[in-house]
């Protein structure tokens, strides 16, 4: 939903962008002036246009809080030792979820390279997480799903 | 709203342990079923706990989201050079505020300690992006002062 | 060099292991003592594996510094705008090389991927800095390059 | 070693930047030229005296390595339930160790309070690992108290 508003928001921007190009085209000294004009119209066109990636940065801070949660009541479990495939996962994945999140903020050319590796430690460490019946594990494996799809969509 | 939700749940986990050392004290074997008992309860107690530190955790994700966005479009914009010290301040408070998250996600003992720093940085960067009039820093501004706030709670 | 170091005393540890066997063959109860033993040679065998990562762990680290530095030499440039990419890329590339460190130094399962990536964005960052004939980013692309190769080759 | 080295360097450069300063002042238009002269000495300066951090930079990226390494050996113990405590400072030392390297390597007006708090995180996870006598946990003991140490110098 959150997605669809900001899809709309940089809908907007680029008839803004139109009329701000049909006013510079009318400017006394229009090259110089032009100039300023696209590189403001390109600084907010890029501070728009990653806010498009929105919900796959909120998919990602929440995987990431959910993997940083579950390690650590993990390791206050009676097993602890049953749950270490999924702690050593739940570290992979906050730590890439995290990345990536800041990637997409930042527009990064990479951003896609990077999530589509991160839905791959997500899937990981889902179905790891899947496998426990913890509540943390549970709530922990559904983040770590959702996240995966929506980095699978924004890689493209 | 997220919070208070989130400890309203941690209240009704303090009555569910009680009810469970109630059952526990009227066990045949109490010693050993007892520890198991207790090391699940704290295992939940620690996953339900760190839940209530939510509204900091999210305004430390937006914050240090608000702030990869805000470097990014300085970088493109005309004077680069007058954007110089807020890029500076940006790179360091997405890192200390995704640190922060982090520290409280996995519930850590140095959580205050960092949500404390945490919140000098967020200011100092409040401050420098409130002084520039692109929406990218006017919105980075408010997103720093409002985790500043929820940090400086935190750090209590 | 310490690559070389590490990996020989990885041959010795395997020794060690051999004759730890060999001596768990002759023990009055095999079955348990033998598991016990085995985990302790797991436990020594992997903190000891990814040792020999050390060569790449070293150059990611020495990239990341050497990307933060040229960040914050660049932002205090006299024409801070042509070093806008080289920015960007540097904070990128400092990121994941850091991230591509913790999981080698991890021996995560996924450490072979990270660096792949960790890779490209070197190389990217590294031919960018190349551009420009400061010390910083002379410094910054030869950082980035010799990482590049050593993830390239960890990736295998 | 490599901090004296740099330190001298450091040495160097401030008498580089006398000369420059004296060529300055005899160029004919000494305005604008100081202008651009002082911009470069103040990014080669930067680009330098980070260079000062380089001891604790290295002790970070060290220590963050071991714990990293140390929390998977942990992992992979007999009795995982004993090392809870060890795995969890671990994971919060490579994070704020990591953090400080590059607040360091960014010249960052926050360096100091980040290794004064990182400090205390590696004191805590170097006492924690001392008690264990694996060779991942006193070889992680010892790099965390050495980077303790350096922070504690960077603070000031």
């Amino acid at each position: 939903m959150r997605a669809t508003k900001q899809t709309k928001r940089g809908g907007r921007l680029d008839a803004r962008i139109e009329v701000t190009l049909v006013i510079a085209s009318k400017l006394t000294h229009p090259a110089a002036e032009l100039t300023v004009l696209l590189r403001a119209a390109k600084s907010r066109r890029s501070f728009m246009s990653h806010q498009v990636h929105q919900a796959c940065i909120d998919a990602c801070n929440e995987c990431a809080d959910a993997c940083d949660r579950c390690s650590t009541a993990c390791l206050q479990e009676q097993d602890v030792q049953m749950m270490a495939k999924c702690i050593a996962l739940d570290m992979d994945c906050a730590a890439i979820c995290r990345l990536a999140a800041g990637f997409m903020a930042r527009n990064s050319e990479f951003a896609r390279q990077v999530c589509k590796l991160c839905a791959e430690v997500c899937r990981a460490c889902g179905e790891e997480c899947g496998k426990h019946q913890m509540e943390h594990c549970q709530a922990c494996s559904k983040a770590c799903l959702l996240c995966a799809n929506e980095c699978t969509k924004m890689a493209g």
